[in-house]
């Protein structure tokens, strides 16, 4: 692994003692045999780059408010204690706070970065990629966690990890329903979680649909989510349940047609567009689409699941809540705000019934 | 705010198509008006610094082993749309999965990012400073985040939000106990979370102890985590409960000495010391008097509880898990991972009690 180690350091340098400091940084650079070159900055401060040994670079930037930010990358294989100790040194110069972050890691066979679904950088303890497919949807990988077990992530988004029954228990009512002898409905759900949870509590049928098969969620999920789904994905059809392989649109269509309904609908999809642009006017179309037939197809007196976005996401949320207002039969909503462990952010949950 | 905004963006050239990957990214390099100067890397790829207007500047490198690596640093106030432009233009040219993070920013008024305890990098939507004291112990700050509330760093490590109930709850028992009638003890917990929550239980009595008063945990939390507190903080004494602003040991050791026994004793103190380097030892043993003591003044059927350190601490957990065995009662532990909404990390809790 040729990864590149990036450490950063930033301080605000105060007028007194601001010579005697730059000067004790400037030796410690010389100390570690690093040519330097002093860039003109067109009076934006000063800048200088320096090239060691091993491909060390370091970047040293005062800047004219006094902010100064030294970035310092080698090779993962460097000595790294040795690293280290130069930004203990640096730190014991600065003694204005200085902002010490861990090292970026940089170009790893085994990305620890995924960031949330409201932007900000995340590092995982993610030590290695389990699966990895490219389906005819997606790009699907499982990747380990010490601390939250595998983790399945779809085009880059934490989608659920072992440790996350609390989404399981948000997108199923929370404990609070009675599923026993009842009909389910769940869109989605390829990593069997929800399906593995409900038909321990002997409904009458669960049909879940999801679109893909070989080289897919469901293949991954069944051999690296076992304590999410247990053997639930091992046989697409058991006493109480059924998973079909299909695109949910047509079958919810024809459920319509034949005036079928479910106790339970649960949208496992996909979270909520995060985008308000005009291209993402087609995923938005879906949501609303699939929207309409859940409720349509939903018992006067069921109930319809599913997870919104990030709570810090309050357009898109609020977006979603106007998409409910426009539905074919009117509905009522509520929301909940759940700590999904894996996800590093507070994630939202509707659940909508017939008026 | 004179921040400094740092993009990133690592990718790896295959062979095929690097020359002309290469000149495409070199094009917008020129297009922005930089002016370039090439390193000498003594055979470590190529490494060219990029000065612009308004302070922006770039890196280009490109490892001999084919990872490329930029870097790209304007201030806050430049305009980030046409920054963030450039960064689309640069994905556009690269093919090969580009890894782009959300960009550092380094030297804001605010600090963003607040490690986890396993040292991981995590940035926190924390927009506004809310109190902040140096005690005589340590420097206390509340800091605001719109989907945990606000948060108490103390001493820069993240200590309890808002929204983290799961905390209380996991120190208390998980709501299996019953604290009616009850004599409480708890060392530490200034921010009255565990406190307000008890006390609707109606035990016999709890004492509270915490070190300090004024400028210290109980001032900011009393004033800026009410959602935590409550009231319970605005007055010393209630009903069935006392704070006592003292050092928790010398108490400790008058109740040992006068026989005095409590049925629960929560230790919210700190959690457990991360570092088993020698340096740390006064840490340790002052975890290890702390625990005696603690276990000392348990009621025979008594329970204390107290916070591990993260999951992933493994070494640190079972230095805590070998104390537990050399205390001069024998006690038995158990043990629980929990997820604190705000810690980002996965929470060890322990409960130990007289053999």
């Amino acid at each position: 692994d040729m990864a590149v180690r990036h450490y950063t350091l930033d301080f605000s340098l105060s007028t007194a003692g601001k010579e005697r400091r730059l000067s004790g940084l400037m030796s410690i650079f010389h100390e570690q045999e690093l040519t330097e070159t002093v860039h003109d900055t067109n009076g934006h401060g000063y800048l200088a780059t320096f090239v060691g040994k091993n491909g060390r670079v370091a970047i040293l930037r005062v800047h004219s408010h006094g902010l100064v930010t030294i970035d310092l990358q080698c090779y993962e294989e460097d000595n790294i204690a040795q690293l280290d100790n130069v930004m203990i040194l640096f730190n014991c110069i600065v003694l204005h706070f200085p902002r010490r972050l861990p090292a970026l890691v940089r170009g790893a066979n085994v990305d620890r970065y995924w960031p949330t679904a409201d932007g900000r950088l995340i590092e995982y303890d993610i030590d290695r990629v389990v699966y990895e497919e490219d389906s005819a949807y997606q790009n699907i990988k499982i990747l380990h966690s010490q601390q939250y077990g595998n983790i399945l992530v779809l085009d880059g988004d934490v989608n659920l990890a072992e440790s996350d029954f609390a989404y399981t228990q948000a997108i199923t009512g929370n404990g609070k329903e009675n599923y026993a002898g009842k009909e389910v409905l769940i869109l989605g759900g390829g990593d069997g979680g929800i399906l593995a949870e409900l038909v321990k509590q002997k409904p009458k049928m669960i049909t879940m649909v999801e679109i893909s098969f070989m080289g897919s969620v469901i293949d991954g999920c069944k051999m690296y989510m076992r304590k999410t789904c247990g053997n639930i994905l091992d046989n697409l059809k058991g006493d109480c349940y059924q998973i079909l392989i299909e695109d949910c649109v047509p079958l919810l269509k024809k459920y319509v047609q034949e005036g079928r309904t479910f106790d339970y609908v649960i949208n496992d999809l996909t979270a909520i567009p995060i985008s308000t642009a005009p291209e993402e006017d087609s995923t938005w179309e879906f949501l609303r689409l699939i929207l309409d037939l859940s409720i349509q197809v939903l018992h006067p007196s069921g109930k319809y699941f599913t997870q919104g976005n990030s709570a810090n996401l309050t357009e898109a949320l609020s977006l979603y809540e106007d998409q409910l207002e426009k539905l074919s039969c009117p509905v009522g909503f509520c929301k909940e705000v759940v700590c999904v462990p894996s996800y590093l952010e507070q994630w939202v949950f509707y659940t909508a019934w017939k008026k």
